[in-house]
């Protein structure tokens, strides 16, 4: 088999444990099988170069701060290699300019356009292991670029797909991708198989174990991703193309996500393209609108509400009383905000074949007395927001509720 | 004019020191020059990185230890650069791969083949400011390469060298070159201006202001140094081609060399080829020898004894006598070491033309009954090997007695 395994900053925090990983791709290419290895900074690396950026620099968003930041995947790869030669093997690292890993110019969230795998092949054709450095790439001027937090699962993936590996496994401090988070319901279940579509809601919708992106590139180049611990041998979850026995589990997992934050504008005219007024300015300054509800009163006017990345929250503000000062209003006026809220999803490929799981959601939030401010839905997943307070409550409600504390094949029916 | 600036760890070893370094080349900008920036890596940075490869690994002559400690500089170009900005500049940084600077495959201790100054011009039409990383570079695979410890100095001068510019700033923690170490001795003299020639063998025999490659580089291309402190803005040392008047002044330094240990091999037999059955096995292994003396016994016999850099040491006793047993005996029997020694050296483009140098050397270390164990001459220096309990005895010994503590049209002749 050819196998990639991607390790976190956790799995490679300190060069003790650098040995462990060094100890387990080695066991894998005893096995016979050809290894490559993605590596992440260490863990706090990342945050410190941060820090030391922001001591002269607001915008995140910037050339150099890539040529900063990348430095910790490459002390990685170096340590990576020389703990895997201090085990008896051979190792050679690879940086992203000479893997060589090419992307568009966005700097800080750079989207990987191509990968020369040839580098990789010869090394492995020398049976050394391929240390390769996360989370970076080149653009085609040969800029140092990155591709955003977790950007090493997409690295990972990325590298898996251009091989044409058997798998990729993202080594972190998780078994797994579980039923939701469990620190805060005990009950949380690992989840053995998860569609990549499954996967992709829960990684949109608050679960962080996985970076989108990587789901999106496995999904399009059906890569199987096997989510494992890198402290334990014990199996992780296996995110792979959706299987018939996926259908029959109709909630695979509830996830909450806190970054997001509501605008209401009230008593606009309830006249045809206020709502593209409203949303033209906030796509021109690149700030995504996630859920809108719109509701029509009884006068002729109509109220709107939105949720915005919490992040963004002030400037959308400030973008919508420059460009559509008719519209808004002042604020406390016409315009509202909330940032104490939460958004509390269900997702599962079984909806699909299900009818009923809204009506459900609803009724369990109901019973503990949740109040539920907006509402979106697609194929397979349910999302409500709620004020931020019940967000515990709600999952633990809804993760009981839809028995995910049992084993699928356990689960009644609705 | 067009002028490279280097800066030191200490010039950099703060995002506010940076603030400083970019307000010192715009402010060149500003008076209508060209500048271009070299940088090390922030104070501490390398030493930080290599513990953690030695955690790992014992050779640091090694592929990957180049990856990791080039990460260092890679830092501080990016900060240097939004300093720059910061303060209402355009800047860029340049990796060794970007600019590119190209070395031979010598991991550790690479020398520069080429440099592509292209980008560099391209950025200054532009009225930015290319801020280059200092002591790496890349080889011919592409493979990531380091200069040796003060190779910023060296990126600086081949900077400098390649744009033809007016002259390589040097900035650093003091404000120049001294007629001995100030530490030592509180007499002594900033030096306004000094030979290529001379600053080599200073570099060479102990000063550690300079990397001697870098003036080399500077000797080569006719690059002028000015060496100075980042904290003043008073003139500091200019390294240039010999001047006429520079012959008038016998003795431009005195320093002193601690790294170096003796080794004695007794009771060789008297006949050709001994001495290349010595050395040979030595150079072999890389290990330079630097001074020899032989001595003839009445008896037929003969003495040779030899200093290598402190850490071969061991290196070399072992070599010896693996290599040629018959030769060196046991330790303690036919040969014997010393690692408490020191190198203490004057040196003086004046030497050529002035005769007696040497003479009052040992005259004055007479007077204060240090002991010669070794003597080497060059055109331009003399060097003792003397215990090394009397280092700082005989530095202010040969200051005062050359009187270099006066300011050279003050020094009476020998």
């Amino acid at each position: 088999m050819l196998i990639v395994q991607k390790f976190g900053g956790t799995s490679v925090g300190t060069t003790e444990r650098m040995r462990n990983v060094a100890a387990r791709c080695l066991a894998a290419q005893r096995e016979g099988h050809d290894v490559a290895v993605v590596v992440s900074a260490m863990s706090g690396e990342t945050n410190r170069l941060l820090k030391l950026v922001a001591e002269l620099h607001d915008d995140p968003n910037d050339r150099e701060v890539d040529v900063i930041v990348s430095t910790g995947e490459q002390v990685s790869v170096g340590l990576v290699s020389l703990a895997i030669r201090k085990a008896g093997g051979k190792a050679r690292s690879f940086l992203g300019h000479q893997v060589k890993i090419v992307t568009d110019s966005a700097f800080s969230r750079a989207r990987i356009l191509s990968i020369d795998s040839e580098p990789i092949r010869e090394a492995m054709a020398r049976v050394e292991i391929a240390v390769i450095a996360g989370f970076q790439g080149v653009d085609e001027q040969g800029n140092i670029t990155t591709l955003g937090r977790g950007g090493s699962d997409t690295t990972g993936v990325a590298i898996a797909a251009a091989l044409k590996a058997d798998v990729c496994e993202i080594y972190t401090d998780v078994d797994g991708v579980y039923t939701t988070d469990p620190n805060t319901v005990p009950t949380a279940r690992k989840i053995d198989r998860i569609s990549y579509e499954e996967m992709l809601e829960l990684a949109s919708l608050g679960a962080k174990v996985l970076q989108i992106r990587s789901v999106e590139l496995g999904m399009k180049y059906g890569v199987p991703i096997h989510v494992r611990s890198s402290f334990s041998d014990v199996p992780g979850t296996w995110v792979v193309p959706e299987e018939r026995e996926m259908e029959s589990v109709v909630v695979s997992g509830v996830t909450v996500a806190r970054d997001e934050a509501k605008i209401t504008v009230e008593d606009l005219p309830d006249t045809a393209g206020v709502a593209a007024k409203l949303f033209t300015p906030l796509a021109a300054n690149n700030i995504v609108v996630d859920m809108i509800v719109q509701n029509q009163a009884w006068d002729g006017t109509t109220d709107l509400t939105f949720t915005v990345p919490q992040g963004d929250r002030k400037r959308a503000l400030e973008i919508l009383k420059k460009e559509v000062p008719d519209l808004v209003g002042f604020e406390g006026e016409r315009t509202s905000c909330d940032d104490e809220i939460c958004k509390i999803s269900v997702v599962g490929v079984g909806m699909r074949s299900h009818a009923g799981v809204a009506r459900k959601m609803f009724e369990l939030l109901a019973t503990e007395r949740i109040n539920i401010q907006l509402i979106s839905t697609s194929e397979i997943k349910i999302s409500c927001v709620i004020a931020r307070k019940y967000a515990e409550l709600a999952l633990r409600v809804l993760h009981e509720g839809f028995a995910l504390h049992l084993p699928p094949s356990e689960r009644a029916a609705l």
